[in-house]
């Protein structure tokens, strides 16, 4: 399918309230397991989510309107949230990830852009060329990477209870997939 | 994690909504896209989501108070929604999981299951032996698996537009790991 900025968006508005009605109200044991060391939880994931929204894809879309491959984007930390998220609750989480997606994307309707803007390339760090409608592909699948995770690290919880279920059950044969 | 009851109807009670906030009004191009031949879009695994909620679930959870190991489960049919749904909206199909999955958390509650209850046995077709805790684990953990699958079959759409950034998402490169 090709891109189209309208469909994206629409995508992109869903997350909200997507996350917030899967992760609301989750019991701690819930929220906050993992799927081992270094792994992240659901907590974790809406705090990255919150990180993205502030550093990464409209800073990267203005970078590419404003220099072009001229300056490469500022490597992302996804580490960030660990820090950032320390000490707030989950319902703080879910409001700032809601107002800070509002916010990008009246901030992207306000780019007004056209078919050609599509197409202008900037320069990511460690993947090189790349071009505006696959940044803003990639943050609509981003959101859909994430949800596919937390679905995943909640269905771990449950890897031992569902006994010889296991079988039939591809979310408990998922590893990851990470890079 | 152990089997909590509580916890369980906890993750039941969510999928209608999230469901709804993923899927509502998803332009045609992205509900009925599939990740290509014999594979789900995500209209169909809504529809296959109502068949666990008539033929599966609860009524395996009343064979095995009833019956126990004596009588085996009816064999699931993992096609039934692709007549079933055929005609119907989505807007049709997400009440009716919604309506069924409200009546078969009330139906659950009235079974008042007791932590004894949780290790009666039943007989799976093809897995022979299982416990009524492991099937409500399943029931909880399936709805997961199956938003899993209708994030990574929404994702799959953007495959190519998403250009390089495909080596750091996750979700594209999760093969399905369907039994």
């Amino acid at each position: 399918m090709n891109f189209d900025l309208a469909d994206a968006i629409g995508l992109l508005r869903r997350t909200p309230p997507v996350l917030r009605a899967l992760v609301s109200d989750l019991p701690d044991a819930w929220l906050r397991s993992t799927e081992g060391s270094d792994t992240w939880s659901p907590f974790d994931i809406v705090g990255h989510l919150i990180v993205g929204e502030r550093t990464d894809w409209m800073p990267r879309a203005r970078i590419i309107l404003e220099h072009g491959e001229a300056r490469p984007f500022d490597p992302f930390d996804r580490f960030a949230q660990v820090k950032e998220s320390q000490g707030k609750s989950l319902g703080q989480l879910l409001d700032d990830f809601a107002r800070l997606r509002k916010e990008n994307l009246v901030a992207l309707h306000a780019l007004n852009l056209q078919p050609e803007d599509m197409v202008r390339r900037g320069k990511h760090p460690e993947l090189g060329v790349v071009t505006l409608d696959q940044l803003l592909a990639t943050w609509a699948v981003h959101d859909l990477t994430h949800l596919h995770q937390i679905s995943r690290v909640m269905a771990h919880q449950y890897r031992d209870a569902v006994g010889p279920w296991i079988a039939y059950l591809g979310v408990l044969h998922c590893n990851g997939h990470s890079a």
